[in-house]
């Protein structure tokens, strides 16, 4: 059904500011997400609840379809410059089979390189990323956003850490004394890679799983990106 | 020397507001900069000119101090979480001899992702960034922190495409029908690697200046974060 939104205190554009907090988020069980693109990818996996856009689109029938205004969109969009599609997504069931390749996130708190990685974890392949407690959510606008629909087609799954290393062999990404060269990495066939805080990198307690602690070497400056060590780490051992 | 700032409407206020637009920076040919890290690296290199900050820090004696308060901080900090030190430096002057191995940026866009390569290239050591006409400009102060103090140690320099193609192999990334696989690609001892545009790749000239043209294999999604597939190409080329 197509509907027309005019009015800027209408409930339903209320209820999407809700949906720009966390607090909203958590309530609801639902997140949003913008652009022609990722609606493209949501729609394949049926995971759009309902669509708020400038003009009509061409949408199966059972999704209900708001028109708003500019101002509104600019109101309900987190982009400087707005697409003009923003869309509604439960948020998404987890499977119990978390496959053999896991990327995990030990505190990566920036939304840009969360969304970064789960983007890049896709593409090359891995089945699932997991993050912990003190990571920033996967439903944050800026997750979702840099994600680039990613978001939608690989479980993302707060889980700790210890609970994987049954399973998985652990390697960690981190700047210890005792770090070997990604070189000298031999990746079994289940594994979780660990990336760590932008600042402080991994935790104490995520070294002391660590069955392989891995750095790649740099010259010059301390340290790289997270979400640019974390897609050369993804990119080689899948090589490997 | 160090001085005190109290108020929002002195002078030097002014002249830093101006320093975080565009046309400011070009007005004075400076720019600015924010953290400890940036500020160490700076240092080394004798690029800062006066540093901003909440408490007195220990600086070389020919280099002006001011102390500012919160407030103040908040106003010149382009964070949302100031740590406190802002400098000023001069626009980084570019050697005439640009080295083996260079980046070039043709339309990169986004800020963060610039800053992002700028720091990837420094660290893999690679000799100079250059970027096209169309490219954000490197002094913009995400860029510059998104950096993290590379923006010091590695010549960044504004030029065409062609004029490099004389003396180096042009290897761009794009993901054309006939690109070949980054694992085929066999580099010269100089050579440019070319990234595109977030959204829309490489120009359709700089594809004709192209000695090759490749791809890091993907699936589930269309393309790579551009800062993520440059590291990936810088780090692969590097290690050949």
């Amino acid at each position: 059904m197509i509907n027309e939104i005019t009015s800027k205190n209408n409930q339903k554009i209320k209820y999407l500011c809700e949906l720009k907090t966390s607090k909203g988020r958590n309530k609801y069980r639902q997140f949003l997400c913008e652009g022609k693109k990722a609606l493209e990818m949501a729609l394949k996996v049926n995971k759009v609840k309902e669509v708020y856009s400038l003009e009509v689109l061409k949408l199966p029938k059972d999704i209900n379809q708001y028109i708003v205004s500019e101002e509104i969109m600019k109101k309900i969009s987190s982009s400087v410059t707005p697409e003009g599609i923003v869309f509604v997504s439960d948020f998404i069931e987890s499977k119990t089979d978390y496959g053999n390749k896991i990327v995990y996130l030990d505190g990566v708190s920036d939304p840009g390189n969360m969304g970064t990685i789960i983007r890049t974890a896709l593409a090359f392949g891995y089945d699932s990323v997991f993050y912990s407690k003190g990571s920033v959510s996967p439903y944050n606008e800026k997750v979702v956003a840099a994600s680039k629909g990613a978001i939608f087609l690989i479980p993302v799954i707060e889980s700790e850490l210890h609970v994987l290393k049954l399973k998985y062999q652990v390697i960690v990404s981190a700047l210890e004394d005792n770090s070997i060269s990604l070189k000298e990495v031999k990746p079994n066939n289940n594994f979780v890679l660990v990336l760590g805080n932008e600042s402080h990198g991994v935790s104490k307690e995520t070294l002391e799983l660590a069955d392989i602690v891995t750095k790649i070497p740099i010259q010059n400056i301390d340290s790289l990106n997270v979400a640019v060590a974390g897609a050369i780490l993804m990119h080689d051992l899948m090589e490997k």
